[in-house]
């Protein structure tokens, strides 16, 4: 049966921007396993009823349906065992670690600096359950919440770790790249998507690391496709 | 033979407060291996020629001698395979993010938060050494450098992802305690012993997990001597 991934889209059905979807994609790209991602959009909440969920990415593999990232990567663990993503035991319990630093450190700083280029990439339909939703959680408006310089400096302090751990081997996970740098890269290819922002200097050990997961896969993120390849669309 | 590790104190023989030997004591205590440990000071380079090298921790254990903390969990890996610390592949090198998470976002906050309370509890013999080292370090003076206010907002934002964690599992490498968890930790006990600062509040998951800390191999940062049991010696 075939594999088939939910997968969030903007103004374009082909601008895929969703940090969780980009973990997954690549998550399958390590196991060696094809996928059709269908695109979906915020609101296109019935579509996903079938889940019992109401965001993506859903992964429909066969008979199983699983909601998710982490989760995802821990059922790809389990049903193929090849080339470990997450691995078990205390090596499982560490990429949870990273998880959070993705979605609490990195993510939060990186929003400050993109958010007005993300709504800018967001579907129409969407924009107004985007602005809703985010402005609640942040307790401001989007314009206030925007602080390029702010998220910028954040962002800075908060991949001193990361830029530190990339002295040492090629990629988080070693020699070869594995879970916790899926998880880290998902942030940094959701701002790619949808920004041209600068995140790291080019002199930052964390961009060479960037450009080598760039190319993985067959350059599975290099070519996405971004805001800045749709004409007109970038402002 | 003898097991000694070389084990930084302060202006009390008992005080021992450098964050990179708890690591090693703690990972001691995980194999269950006994250590008597030496008092050494900052400035009593000579007696660490015959290690080549100059800064503790420095273990012997029998013939051997190691140096460097994370070099010194890896040797105690392999030596004593038993209850891994920091395990291999994948689990060694998520470690090592720990490693620079405890050395360059939360030990840098915790700095700013204590700094005149370790100079203070730092021997008269070493305070210079340290001034000297630390003002070369920061690019200022320790007076100026030191400021709770900032150093307890970076610590506030760096636990992030340590605090989500710790809502999953009661210690870092899950059910129970091991490398990651130990790393960390050495950079807290470092700050208790030499400070009553409250580094976090105790509705923080971080607090529960500190006690949980305290607790393990009977007590052995409980006990610790501090600052405060010293009579007149803080100030």
């Amino acid at each position: 049966m075939a594999r088939v991934l939910y997968d969030l889209c903007g103004i374009d059905e082909g601008l895929r921007f969703s940090p969780y979807c980009w973990r997954v994609r690549y998550a399958l790209a390590h196991k060696g396993l094809d996928v059709e991602t269908r695109p979906w959009r915020f609101t296109e909440k019935e579509a996903l009823t079938f889940a019992g969920h109401d965001k993506v990415p859903v992964l429909v593999d066969g008979d199983v349906t699983v909601v998710d990232s982490y989760d995802i990567l821990r059922y790809l663990d389990r049903t193929y065992p090849e080339a470990p993503l997450l691995g078990d035991g205390m090596a499982e319990s560490r990429a949870r670690f990273f998880k959070y630093y993705a979605e609490r450190s990195l993510a939060p700083a990186m929003m400050r600096t993109i958010v007005m280029d993300l709504l800018n990439a967001i579907h129409p339909k969407d924009r107004a359950y985007f602005r809703e939703t985010r402005e609640k959680r942040f307790g401001r408006t989007l314009e206030e919440f925007h602080s390029p310089a702010k998220g910028l400096t954040q962002l800075d302090a908060a991949l001193e770790p990361l830029r530190a751990c990339l002295g040492d081997a090629d990629f988080v996970d070693g020699s070869a790249p594995a879970g916790a740098d899926y998880i880290l890269f998902g942030n940094f290819l959701w701002a790619r998507v949808v920004s041209s922002a600068d995140l790291v200097s080019n002199a930052d050990p964390v961009h060479a690391w960037l450009e080598r997961m760039l190319d993985l896969h067959d350059g599975l993120g290099r070519n996405a496709m971004r805001i800045t390849d749709i004409q007109g669309a970038y402002r």
